[in-house]
């Protein structure tokens, strides 16, 4: 490859999808740019970013259920600021690999299938990256496609603590954590090695619309708050994290909810948007005076802190927590919320470099140390995807 | 009241009903007896220990939905060893009392519609204690009745401890963290004032083939992992405590599970049952050599000792553990698992005192007392029946 060929990575969530412009420098993958398609904007637009050059680009096409005519114009929209054809390779971030894919892997149509034969395990979010993979396909036939897993991180995992307690025969059809977020963990544990490499036991909390904890020891996935769907762990934006099963009984029962009435319930309506009635975004609590915006907070840090207690029983100590994420990464007043209610550990945070958003936010008497490191997760896709393809 | 009047209590369970025979002495109530009638057994009995004479007495009544033929021949063969015609009340386990009833309460028929307005909030358990009650009513209508809730201890805990993330709407309806085991947590918290008086940060593993967690502080329960249902919180005999949604979601949609048999599921095939497919009690599981056996045993003491770590969270700190109930009271192997997931806090038990089941099996180093101690839930249901008549 030459010194200018170009890598795109494919970030795709459930109404944006994030695109992540590298150069290929011999092995590395250096970010040059990266652009974003929000399906909820009329008219849609694509956002991007080139150094310091912000642009906000229209888009005609239509939002077509294959994306072809979408991804034709961004490719358009992007050759006036890259040179596209040097474009020799897409990497996906697909949420769920299952048992069956611990590692990255090239997308040729065998594979493809069996990735979309994971859909099952995660219905919502599966086809969003599937169906990129597969307009790429069908536009680009030449250009090498990979995919990341969420899931693969987190393979390393005891067989006991991806367990739930439910019968064996349903464990083993494959109902067990799996653990998510597995590519911005994978980019913290990396940060960790060069800036804290004495730092052993760490509870990573990747708090953003979607949060979960993982547990780390010595860099190893050992537990992961979100463990078999995207609903599980602590609460989020609108998911409400693990749950007392008899809810869910008692809306079919008592309430007479339908099975998607309830799915629509806890994907969209539970989290720190159902708890305040206000807003999904801690940036709006934070702002609103109200008790009820208050409260959400409130619930989001103590489930936090009991879930980074949990883990630290799992990883049997505790030497350091990460924040990361929008709300990790930019949001003191969450920190300082979930170190308060650890302070009986030993763990205090500084007002002042939390407030900057400091590598180190604890103070030098804490117990615990605490971190604030940016993740990547396009970063980990692109060098997953060099990987494979050096290696193919 | 003349010295030797005498109080009933029941105890129902989902298979069992144990009834407490106590005299009343002043404002005391001291025990002097107690029968258990195993509604699973063929024949029927009635097992009865007085002092330190146990006797098994069958019962020929057949058992009918209104329970009275069982009912009368009960008080029969009881009055074969106690003076029947001196019992003055009788003292029902109500699991639910709803935010209506955070007090033992006289049971009139007013408030017997008011306890099974109740139902839906514990559909399996609460016409459990219903059918005693209502079957004394009509055999005995002039006998007293009285109903302690195993909620009602637990009216203390924050509002924001009792929410799930789920919308306010819901959360004002009554979908939020009850708490159960109640009375036992009541009992214990008496003994610790009588027996730890300076222990302050407690949580107590209440450990039977129901099971849950209370968080004391200075004998106020501050948190309970047993919620909304008794599906919730750490995994049990046959229930699985809580779950990460997206499974009841996967079952349904996957496997075309109706509601009624992921109830089953959830009730009955779940907990150490589920995870080891050899039994749910831990007594059989560890005599058994296999590892399914072992793994069933170790995700219970992982998922206590997680419970204990998110407990501390809402403690905000930790000066005491306290085991009870059957599998708590009575089995050395699971206390010393779950402390040795612990011993990152400075938890330590001595091997020797905890085989001995001794009251206090923690070392002399370690930061954190450990306690054994024996439950007594028909102990408050008779202390709690004698307050409320005595006050009324």
């Amino acid at each position: 490859m030459s010194s200018t060929d170009l890598l795109l990575t494919f970030n795709t969530g459930s109404s944006t999808v994030k695109i992540g412009i590298f150069a290929i420098d011999g092995a590395e993958a250096r970010r040059i740019g990266k652009g974003v398609i929000d399906f909820r904007a009329e008219p849609l637009s694509l956002g991007l970013t080139k150094g310091l050059q912000i642009v906000e680009m229209p888009l005609k096409a239509e939002v077509t259920e294959d994306l072809h005519g979408v991804i034709d114009e961004t490719f358009a929209r992007l050759a006036d600021h890259f040179d596209m054809t040097a474009t020799r390779a897409a990497g996906h971030r697909v949420v769920h690999g299952g048992d069956r894919f611990t590692r990255p892997i090239a997308l040729d149509a065998a594979a493809i299938d069996a990735v979309d034969a994971l859909t099952p395990l995660a219905p919502l979010h599966q086809p969003q990256a599937l169906r990129f993979i597969r307009a790429l396909r069908h536009l680009k036939p030449h250009l090498a496609q990979t995919a990341s897993f969420d899931t693969a991180f987190h393979a390393t995992q005891d067989d006991l603590v991806r367990r739930f307690a439910i019968p064996r025969a349903l464990h083993d059809e494959g109902i067990k954590r799996y653990g998510f977020h597995g590519l911005s963990y994978k980019f913290i544990a990396g940060e960790l090695r060069r800036k804290a490499p004495r730092t052993a036991k760490v509870v990573v909390a990747h708090l953003g619309s979607g949060a979960s904890l993982c547990a780390l020891d010595d860099g190893i996935s050992r537990d992961c708050s979100m463990g078999f769907s995207t609903l599980d762990g602590i609460p989020m934006a609108t998911r409400p994290g693990w749950l007392d099963p008899g809810i869910i009984l008692h809306l079919a029962r008592q309430r007479k909810q339908s099975f998607e009435e309830i799915e629509d319930l806890l994907y969209h309506r539970c989290g720190l948007l159902g708890v305040s009635g206000i807003s999904a975004d801690t940036r709006d609590l934070l702002k609103d005076g109200r008790p009820e915006a208050r409260q959400a907070i409130d619930l989001f840090t103590l489930r936090v802190a009991g879930e980074i207690g949990r883990m630290a029983a799992t990883l049997g100590g505790l030497d350091a927590i990460v924040f990361t994420a929008g709300i990790g990464e930019h949001q003191p007043e969450i920190r300082a919320g979930v170190a308060k209610r650890l302070c009986w550990l030993g763990f205090a945070i500084d007002e002042k470099v939390n407030a900057a958003n400091d590598f180190t936010i604890s103070t030098r008497e804490s117990r615990i140390a605490a971190h604030v490191i940016a993740t990547d997760e396009e970063q980990i896709i692109a060098e997953e995807a060099l990987s494979v393809l050096g290696s193919g």
